[in-house]
């Protein structure tokens, strides 16, 4: 699988309960390896944050602050308010301390030498979040918008555009700095090889699925394997999160079909959009419908349960 | 005045109070330069972390634990628990979310090519400790214990012996790495050639004061003033800390004349004992009895006046 953020850890906990209930085509458990996206990561304060690789080892590894969706449960904030006292600019990113905690770590390993990927292991043996995760590449790739108001056109780091402005300043552009030098990060492309089929699940297509998707090697990887998407969008609107912000930034329509036909044919093979979008037809694309709203584990497991039948029989037809 | 962590920092408010009052030598309220002891500094999990230092600004800036005598007032240990449950070592240093955001100010001025001074200065702007605080030097000085155990005759950070081991492991030797190549951090001669006089305040005499008297330069600038000495043992104990332990490793007696004659003569002017150990005699050192139990502010700030009143005399006789 491909994850973003909340998207696709919540994804990943119903994909979970489905595979690791003995569904994979060998009989016994199958492994699931997620690509994660850093596009999103940022270096504040001296730290090395990776929202979205957190967002999954927290969620699976039961750390996840549930209401929120991202960040620590039980999370105090003495470290960010301090950094305030100081002075400390940004203000805007929400760093609480617990959280802080898992960014010295990584910070740490990362001056001593280890690429991100060992350091994302060794983040997970801590959280045991029951998949492999791996960061799509150890190099560094900021994803930039590129905005334009009273203080005249700028790109600024995606966090900022997305927390700061919450995706309010109307993006002309959105740029994965450094992708088209990056390469995947050991086991990536290997995983992508060696998968029974491969899932999108509900993440933004742009920012997370697409950062991941532009890193030179994956999307040919991908392409070569049976591909059923989950659409993060329904009706007009993206199930959650500004998603729409950035699909108008790189001129595709907010709707399952046009997300659908932004990956492409070539890319994927199966489609599931919600009920309100039945009857979506994408040329060469094998599209589904049922509910899609991940309101709870039992309807979770059901959406990653519809994916995992449409790719095996989508798998099994080619 | 040259001033370690919790003895100076406590001595340091009394002194403020006298000298606040507008008893400098030219009838107004006079400057307290505070050269701070920093070969206590440690860096933890990629911060730099500076005890003394931070110990003094705290103290005098309405934020420390007043019980404890270090740390921050209304403290909280996220941070700490959390890389304790990632397995990071150590986790025997008390380290407080609030503190962590000094040192990840500290930090980040550092590796942005700042010198620890400025550092100090930067971080005093928004503790406004109503003196200036300047670190002994601004290169790295770090003192060592050498002890000898089961595990063997080695040499451990000072932290590592006075936190983890309660300096209950008989030290063989001190050594404060790095203060041979020292140089005094800018001003720090500049402000002792300007000073009335010198006071050193009930501060560890071995690896506070006597760290920053080892600082190439500091001694003889020192020793070219009018300076008297607060007496940091009472009877055959220190006042508070362990500085026993100390002075056993360099073989001095733990006793206020020791102490003194340690020092020396040609250090020392004036020498404030408690009451306990009056009639002791120092060659060549005006030594004066009274209480030293800095117990209540109005203890403290007549423990400083005596001080500062004695050194106004020998200056004067001078």
């Amino acid at each position: 699988m491909l994850a973003g953020g909340i998207g696709g850890a919540r994804f990943l906990r119903g994909l979970k309960s489905v595979l690791g209930s003995g569904e994979g085509t060998d009989g016994s458990d199958p492994e699931i390896t997620v690509i994660g996206n850093t596009g999103d990561d940022i270096t504040l304060f001296g730290l090395k944050i990776c929202p979205d690789l957190d967002t999954v080892m927290y969620t699976l590894g039961g750390g996840i602050n549930e209401e929120q969706g991202w960040g620590r449960a039980e999370e105090t904030f003495s470290v960010r308010s301090e950094l305030a006292a100081y002075g400390m600019q940004p203000q805007w990113f929400g760093l609480g301390d617990r959280d802080v905690a898992t960014h010295i770590v990584r910070t740490q390993m990362l001056s001593a030498g280890y690429p991100l990927s060992a350091v994302t292991e060794a983040l997970c043996d801590r959280w045991r979040p029951g998949v492999r995760l791996i960061p799509m590449t150890d190099e560094r790739v900021e994803t930039h918008v590129v905005v334009c108001d009273d203080e005249g056109r700028r790109a600024i780091h995606f966090q900022e555009w997305w927390v700061r402005h919450r995706a309010a300043l109307p993006a002309e552009a959105i740029l994965p700095v450094g992708v088209e030098k990056a390469t995947p990060a050991p086991g990536v492309l290997e995983a992508i090889e060696a998968a029974d089929f491969v899932l999108f699940p509900p993440s933004n297509p742009v920012v997370s699925v697409g950062t991941i998707l532009a890193v030179p090697g994956i999307r040919d990887a991908v392409a070569a394997k049976t591909v059923v998407g989950v659409s993060p969008i329904i009706g007009d609107a993206p199930v959650r999160g500004m998603a729409d912000a950035c699909l108008s930034a790189i001129g595709v329509e907010t709707s399952a079909r046009a997300v659908a036909e932004h990956y492409g044919a070539e890319l994927l093979d199966g489609w599931l959009v919600d009920d309100a979008d039945a009857g979506t037809r994408v040329e060469g694309i094998d599209v589904r419908s049922r509910p899609l709203y991940m309101s709870d584990p039992a309807a979770t497991e059901a959406i990653a349960r519809a994916a995992v039948d449409l790719a095996l029989e989508l798998k099994e037809r080619a």
